[in-house]
């Protein structure tokens, strides 16, 4: 996994200025990762708990990547969660239990929130957005800043991090067949519980059947992200979802077990063909975290699997293989996606993107910040 | 895991001689091993391919387990393959490549063989076997004979390692409340693959979503083991099932995510009563690998899991968790057994031991041995 | 691995009541299993931090063994940490950060303290007890309760876990033929941190070449054990050692490679008939903890392994295989003992054994408890 | 990793055409990768047992990266193992088993043979060569093929993949201070071994503390390596090691932990000083594959790891870690290296870029090819 690659984007006069919340923990390390190069984005705060504070990022993160911190990130100082940062937007990668008050502060002080928190996803005037999926669920964000009272700001999210796999491939179905019921069981990897996480005690050599939150989040968010925003309010896309989700001894990559039922007949080779074909369109394709064909269909009967194909399409990009026919619904398939791009990181930086080209990024005045001082070097 | 507890049983005058035929692989292993201070069976005679025989059994086994090869067997000279073993009956741990034609020459020369391999199960003619679950399917076996022209000898299967433990936790479903549909995913241990069997390169880390045959077996044999013999055929139990089967980094045993929908409209506490209280009669409780409660419900969310689980009733009772609405079917769970005992030899020994008690095995007269001779200690 | 297995041993009138402090950690745990079956010894008090104390043991503790939570314990009242409990004498799995002056309060509180922490190991008057090893220092007892004014009470120690496996192999060869210099590198099992311990992200499929504070543990805690008692401090053994301390992603049992030399000129075969031959003696052997060969030499060339051997000896035994030529010192030999038995709880109850028979464990009269009250059940 | 990244390089007027001989393997498939994109070599010809031969790679290949198979090998037919392909020279990836003879069959031949097969490595005329420390040893090629009546064909090995990585890291020490005595303990990944290689029913959870023949190569080819061509022998360095083998599970990447002394007093300081400040010259840094630090040195205390360093450099730098004082001889430390890169292929594609810019490699003249004839695609 790399971060964005099209090269140097000429389309917006200067970068517009990211802030990370809760920039220290696994997510907020993959998005400072990927901020590290974006031809649109520049990584200009960084935010987290009190702990953090204060002091250089090099000197508080337990960095988690394979590759080494970005320089430009390395001695930015952390600044606390306050929403007086000097930047333009604002990633949050906060833990649910601070997310939910602290993104609202950010949105009300007038910052954009690309969250990757659960806190607000199902809120009723809030996009949970997949570009691929549903870009014109943004249609609510005008809504949300009237009901709030926002003036600028407004809270946009992505899914849980099996929800965004499913539902990339479910999309396409939806589309050309209808989907009834989909039956899913997830296989999950690691770092999905954050650090430390999962005690190495508890999953070394054995599968926990139990992931706190997971199946609820998994039968609810499809609904909103597969469903229509009508003007005033989200109108759920009315499948039926059964979810049981497991942990397993894999660090990146969650693969998931899928059989559905379609509204009209299509046969496995219709299936597979529609999944190959799903290609967005040409605004969607040139956002520089895009791939073009976001579902790559393998043929090799023993995949996808996580550690072989977990970054395909640079992480952002579902895998899907074994599709055949099922007994007791239509059609039986596995899938695979990597949990902390597509399903975190990634997701958020895309939706941004997409925010971007659609004119709700602006770039703020500098707020004169009241606190801390860069260190002089 | 350890082999039969019941003490010495004075329930028959001698025991009967036991063979094992394919001796040296991973099953073949447990079934030496359970063997060794079984109160009914002895070890008699191990018979492998031709690389093996001739040779001192610890000399050519490479031993898998945690407690030493029983000194019983480390001396027993293997032999070769063919049905001339000084014993009482068989039990075959053969590789499916060898398992067909070896079977029915060793039935057809007289022996009871109670058999591991896939090759017989589905025969319309041969008992696939749960004692728990049908053990009417035993009166197939005079039909067989006839069939076949055995005389004397015959073949019972038991069923496949992941299939096992699903029936044993349907069973009781069944009875208090009929069965319609069936969804099943498997996370399965690496051990049922044998040895070598699965590459480390394949599994550290990682998950393979396929395992060859696995699928198909998993919603074949359970409508013979829920059925009925009707006096002349075996009768399918008529469900649904569809499986998903994928290989997970765990040693043993295979945990099995599970939907289903009843006949009957009963509640979520009904359910885990039933299988709470499902416990075998005394002919079956009396028999020395038997548990008395082959389903054990744990109450915690994150149970069952292998490592921690898979040994419950000497592995040879299934685990079952989670137990919980289904928003498409009825019901949800998790199901945990151990592939290696409950899922292969430890079945078969227990299918004996029914046997055995219902009469169908004899103490032989000794074939007189023409190749070869027990080694001079 | 399970508990004592010698029976019902009718050396002492009474059993002695053992307390347990830090009874909800990995190894207090193991010491709540040890004891509840142990013929000399019965479990009756908890105590733990703050956070547990006046909860139901069974309610607080994340339970992490495979057999399940001894019935004797589940409904104990946990106490707080102070020297009140109603026992004879308490084993201390504390954290090293209470432990210090924790125990010191025990030992002036007249109880005996058998402790697996390493804050006392290396104090000049605390006996760091192996008992097949340097029993006689169990004579600095006398000088450490006149140094320190205690009465009654006293400090016995247990080495670190992996200084445990190590000087007990090493122990027949210094008597045999002295030692001069020890290299040693370890591969060291996740439960050796405890839980949560080791996060389950730095350990899978990895290495991580550090332990804090092992190292230097490996290198001091050998010279006293090895070193002698003149009768009013510990002269040390005075060997070289060097130690590098490795975590692997195993769950139990402790890996050491070892190259060592000696004052004694001995073959090859010589080094391996002192290990096999070391046995204890009968007063050490009759202590239900102890097995009388404490080190088993195997003869396979991939042996010993974790995973297949850290339960010898039901986990009291070290694994010993390779015993080869090293070309830069004497002798290269790879070791293995469990790091929770041998290494941490066992070593403790077989301290408390050797002494209850030497004498030095009483039957306390009971304290009068002010504060908790067993709860009617 | 990934393949040179030094872009288009016009040292060469054409690329050298290369073969690879044992393609299919673990080590192969590694070849292929990085002569897939090679500025100076170009992927000619494939060869492997005769299994393979004559069939598509794509169609033979159990392929093992995570990038996909290259195009421009997915369609080479696999040529039986014969010294008549069309290329300028080639790689060998043999099994031991066969590689003695066929590689002498493809120097007779008149092709350069760039071996990482054991079989030649100690050849007294037979170059074992890591540039970036004996390239002198090259002047043993033309005694060599005076010795053998080579015309034009040559050996060139490279060492076993746990000594590439320590001499790596031994070359600095032993210029700046002399060398006398290391001591080593090695972590090997799996895929040291091959594929299918280690059974995963033997290492998950586990540690074998055995490799078979790897203790004496990296007692035996150090001494080589670090030694002298005196123009017509090469003298051994005649330092004493002692080596201990391991493997555990971790897919790639194998750690050293390594005590050594030093002829010349110095001080930790000064020893990491010397590794930090490592580099080659101009004529080696030219070379595609090559890093200008072959040594990295890290300053966490729990550093390096396999799973997070072992691609340092492109997997062609050994990472050095924990340099401390050893209390037995003078300096420990523990190192990593990859061991299909730089243990591997990443080796013999440096050597051979040494070859190509020392003239020893030419454009052959197209051999006409008998049997095989290109498929029209």
């Amino acid at each position: 996994m790399s971060g964005p690659s099209k090269g140097s984007d000429k389309r917006f006069e200067r970068k517009f200025r990211a802030g990370v919340l809760g920039a220290t923990g696994m997510v907020g390390q993959r998005f400072v990762r990927m901020l590290a190069n974006h031809p649109w984005f520049e990584l200009a705060e960084l935010a987290a708990s009190e702990r953090s504070s204060g002091k250089k990022y090099g000197d508080v993160v337990k960095w988690h990547l394979d590759s080494p911190i970005p320089e430009a990130a390395r001695d930015l100082l952390v600044k606390e969660l306050a929403p007086n940062l000097d930047c333009d937007f604002v990633f949050s990668a906060l833990d649910s239990s601070v997310a939910g008050p602290a993104e609202e502060d950010f949105a009300r002080a007038g910052y954009p929130v690309l969250s990757n928190s659960k806190n607000h996803r199902m809120d009723p005037d809030v996009p949970l957005l997949i570009p691929e999926v549903n870009s014109a669920h943004l249609d609510a964000i005008a809504v949300q800043q009237k009901n709030r009272g926002y003036d600028g700001g407004f809270i946009v999210t992505n899914p849980n991090c099996s929800t965004a796999g499913l539902v990339l491939v479910l999309k396409p179905l939806a589309d050309a067949f209808g989907l009834e019921k989909i039956f899913v069981v997830t296989m999950q990897a690691v770092s999905g519980a954050g650090y430390p996480g999962v005690a190495s005690l508890d999953i070394l050599g054995n599968v926990v059947p139990f992931i706190s939150g997971e199946e609820e989040k998994m039968e609810e968010e499809p609904q909103k992200l597969l469903g229509k925003w009508d003007g005033s309010r989200f109108v759920e896309a009315g499948m039926g979802i059964s979810a049981h989700c497991n942990r397993v001894p894999v660090r990146d990559g969650h693969m998931e077990c899928v059989s559905l039922s379609l509204k009209k007949i299509a046969s496995i080779h219709e299936v597979a063909e529609v999944l190959r074909d799903f290609a967005v369109d040409d605004e969607l394709a040139s956002l520089p975290t895009a791939v073009r064909n976001p579902v790559v269909v393998v043929e090799e009967d023993n995949r996808p699997q996580p550690r072989r194909d977990a970054d395909a399409g640079n992480g952002m990009a579902a895998v899907v293989g074994r599709i055949r026919e099922c007994s007791l619904l239509d059609v039986k398939l596995t899938l695979l996606s990597h949990n902390l791009v597509r399903g975190a990181a990634g997701a958020a930086v895309l939706n941004a993107e997409l925010l971007a080209v659609r004119g709700y990024l602006q770039h703020r005045v500098a707020v004169p910040l009241p606190v801390a001082e860069p260190i002089p070097r």
